[in-house]
């Protein structure tokens, strides 16, 4: 992947592939997307798209434009366990959300509005590469990871929707270690407090 | 308001005073924006501009093409008094997302999230009638408004992008009362709890 040779066409190429996944992970979700299809759909061949994007997860993330990688990140985040996990969430979304993924964050919910297609995508990045990779890696009952990461993702997404999208004043321009001190106890009893499933 | 006589051009002309109103809340704000400087900006006079919409408020209302009147809506939701409130204010959003808002509100945010100017005017309109309706109603300290409303509207849109615009199941499906027994303490808290201001 981090060859910069330029053949030519590897750039319509990588598009073609980066295109071809958006589509199948809309339509068929991420688990019933195969880099099978996903090759087949861009006219190349499977080892390709693994020798450009590596795993499934690494495809997904690269459709998204996204700039960093959820699965690096996360899985620190939750390897302190449940306690503190509503802290650590809310602060590293907001040193993500003031830095790299700014911009791209911001073109990710508008699109997300805007389109059938592109909210399907977000769904499926959150709950696949976002939520699982949270949830999965804390004692949540399995039974319950869909209705807690909806719920946080609903505190999360409107934080980003009030403070870097609208920027709703105070909130757009308060201090981080505030929001985090607000808005952790909501995560917090997100996560582990009882709750009806939905 | 109500007559529907079809004078030669008042569909024009509550148009032009409609486009005026929405530019001048965008940019002046609700409070720096004048029925005068409105009707002038629309060419008309100013008693034609409240003979049509009333206040300034029923004018706010109308431009932003909301389905409901906050004005009536809210003081009901805050007459109980801040006990309860978070639980009111999560079911009667839920009632009329599930309703009469719903494809205005999705439309609403995904302006405000394509446009500065429409961004602007949704600050304004969630500021001046939605979060100070609630908000100069109950007993919270008047400077902790800002704040807690912020907070407030963080997760109630939060709520409508999962539920509505992006669907992220199983919230986009949940039972109301089952979200609302799941959201209304975040909103009590941010309501009532003790927070550093931002």
């Amino acid at each position: 992947m981090a060859r910069t040779g330029r053949r030519p066409g590897r750039q319509d190429t990588r598009e073609a592939i980066l295109a071809a996944a958006r589509t199948a992970f809309a339509e068929k979700g991420f688990d019933g997307a195969s880099i099978r299809h996903i090759a087949g759909a861009a006219g190349v061949d499977p080892a390709l798209v693994h020798h450009y994007f590596g795993t499934k997860d690494q495809l997904f993330v690269a459709a998204m434009d996204f700039p960093i990688d959820p699965a690096k990140l996360l899985p620190q985040v939750a390897a302190g366990g449940i306690d503190g996990l509503g802290e650590r969430l809310v602060r590293m979304f907001l040193t993500v959300w003031d830095g790299p993924l700014n911009s791209v964050g911001v073109a990710l919910v508008r699109s997300a509005t805007r389109s059938d297609l592109a909210a399907r995508l977000l769904r499926e990045f959150l709950t696949t590469q976002v939520i699982r990779r949270v949830l999965d890696n804390v004692t949540v009952d399995p039974a319950e990871v869909p209705t807690r990461g909806s719920l946080v993702a609903s505190q999360m997404i409107g934080l980003a929707m009030m403070r870097y999208v609208i920027k709703l004043e105070p909130l757009a321009s308060a201090d981080p270690d505030v929001v985090v001190a607000a808005v952790a106890p909501t995560i917090q009893r997100y996560l582990e407090q009882p709750l009806k499933t939905f």
